[in-house]
């Protein structure tokens, strides 16, 4: 028999992770709290939240991405049904944007577990080829200011440790096989801040996707209000034109 | 015990709709039979196999629609999934576009079943606040050059029957009463071909679906090869511009 | 120009809804607070920070729901994709489970606008063909025990107000009508207690997603650790059996 | 200015890959020709047409897959929206069910074009860990009977060559390595078939796409007339049980 232990339901209630929905839960837990609970099977103490919501705080929103049109345009093509236009919007947070804390996180721990963690840093420096997740920004140039941020929240809340200091050391690495600075980008300062609140790497995505689910509802209620779906359909029309082979 | 009469499998076959999939269908079928076998149970003749494939080689493909766009940029943004792409264009498919089929496709019904159609038509007109499904386009003026063609596919196979009748006496009722013409667009004439051919109205929007599913794919492939993804982004970022309340 | 409220960047910032992320929200919001922000415009005070908190926490896990299967089973098929699996979870989220929310909430507004509630919640009940959403539960009997939770909530931070006794109003002219007893379920509270938080109807599904998503990360997660997919899977198929016509 | 080479519309007409859509495409194409079309730029020639179909009425549909599930809980959930149940179905069409046929193309595509290809079939075996993609099948054993069906097909059309014979000396390296004899699965003969059929090996996903999609569309067809959904949810929910840690 497989098992699960998040939750379960009976007539009088829902157990989930082993507590009372309506006793223990609603009322009682901020959303954040909650969501932890779910995931990760307990609440983690308050210097940990506060790690954790400066995270999702920095990833909700960033103006029109591609996740963004995608779901504008999705719901003025579709406005029956809400759930396409952000699920749309969320198939978009993969691999080559926010999905880079994951690839970030991993090369972390590689770090943090190292008996010299300023050799291995080098080493992941010398041995990779492409980009290193969690570095370089289009926009946000020479430096990513949501980083020192990040980093001054988990500082001041006792959640800076061994992930965070692997990422500054990565960052010093890849300077000076460079030799020029590239600036470490909030999606590797969200590495490390959550890999140090205690949050897996392999579901660090998930965080990444439930802030953007708020980021993206609320594109959504503006094209309730104020529609710019057609705007950028013809914008995006208009800049790629047919030409024959 | 529900039960299902689409497929089953066993080591040595697939059951599809009480065919042997290896002794009965590859080989056998085209693609366009095959799928209607495993939605409709049944294989259509080949009079309304032509209708059928005229219907979806209309709707595979009309440049950089929003699905389109939507496809582009998730596409762009996770590439490790290129199912998630298709899927975010797919989610465009919906009430404002291409699932007009499935609302038009319900007045023709009522029209043809109507003891007499004409004043039917004029009723449906009368009645209907907003624009009738399956008139009007926006890019095809005067006319949609697509449904001619369908209709005269539909003819030249013997298939046009009390769904076409119908449609075009709802295009006379509504140019009377709007004192102006208004085209029979692409979605309308698909409807009315498919009502003929013997599809189901209900499951109408299902072909739209699989013909854009092709589209899609194209895009992702453009995309694999030309990317168009950050212009299309750029241009839809600089179209839309942000204002403080 | 087409114009956006929401957010916009540059190479020092992020600005959203006016104010700067660096300085203003990172550290300094709750992600309920930051979340209200992107989609409301404003911060809403504590007490209906409270409320939408408690209602976040009930909508976010109810065990193996459709939604949370269909995560499973697509995280199993297509593991190089979380987004996926996340994105078809929160396709369930519809017109006939949590989407009800809307549908309530609409009821409830006619009722809080009227001069005599009573009258126009009996008109509702009288005028309903189907079952009234907000009202019923297949678990929950005879009564969903979140519903007087969430209601205390709201009054303990006294954000119950029109809507939320326009919904006692609704299930008394239910229970005379049809004389027996229907429970407010959850979805009706939250319609309810939201709308008492001043969130407008037409993004109310928006906040379910958003408790929804995290729920089924919490699923990947789980899925991640000890898979459930292929019992889920063979259990299904074993309860759907071929059956020839 | 970025360029695509796919489709425009002017008010009369729609231009694909540089055809008139009313006059060159709508009932002068089937819909496997037509998406070739759009697809890959061309209109393969009978024989190639033939062995696409054959692959693709290979791929249609297997029954109760972990897609079809999702598509029909998705489908019963949200009912005002069947764009989402297809496309949530399709999101399962990935790395570990028919995404294999990607994997599979690129180390046939490496065999293919080997000097020695019997040697590079047996390093491939040598130097692959994890099961190798396009072989073994969890229901079709000893032999998935679908294989030697494409295979005959592609020869029967003239189309079998390269990729066809670098999957058969896979096969061969494979059963030698392991002593004991490992199916060519569909996915497999599909990756050969379609290569030597000319799709590049990068967009082979794509036809899957198209081709599940018929195949879920069928599944929502079901759902419309003879639900399925309660059955499937409730003998999911029973096969997996909550326990506390």
């Amino acid at each position: 028999m497989t098992a699960t232990r998040i939750a379960t339901s009976t007539p009088e209630d829902v157990i989930i992770r082993g507590k009372s929905l309506t006793r223990d839960l609603i009322g009682k837990l901020s959303f954040t709290e909650m969501l932890c609970l779910t995931i990760l099977g307990e609440v983690p103490a308050p210097p940990r939240i506060a790690a954790i919501d400066a995270c999702l705080v920095a990833l909700v929103e960033h103006g029109l991405t591609p996740s963004a049109i995608a779901t504008r345009l999705v719901y003025g093509s579709a406005p029956e049904a809400m759930q396409g236009a952000v699920a749309a919007g969320l198939l978009g947070v993969g691999g080559r944007f926010v999905g880079t804390v994951e690839g970030c996180a991993v090369l972390l721990a590689r770090i943090a577990a190292s008996a010299d963690p300023a050799r291995e840093a080098a080493a992941i420096v010398a041995e990779t080829k492409t980009p290193l997740p969690g570095f370089g920004h289009d926009t946000h140039k020479p430096d990513d200011p949501r980083t020192p941020v990040l980093f001054a929240v988990a500082r001041t809340h006792g959640i800076a440790g061994r992930h965070v200091a692997a990422l500054e050391l990565l960052g010093t690495a890849l300077d000076a096989a460079k030799r020029r600075h590239i600036t470490i980008n909030a999606t590797g300062a969200v590495a490390a801040v959550l890999a140090d609140a205690g949050i897996p790497f392999e579901i660090m995505r998930g965080f990444a996707l439930i802030a953007r689910c708020a980021g993206l509802v609320g594109h959504v209620h503006e094209e309730q209000r104020d529609p710019a779906m057609r705007t950028i359909w013809e914008a995006a029309d208009a800049a790629v034109q047919y030409t024959e082979e």
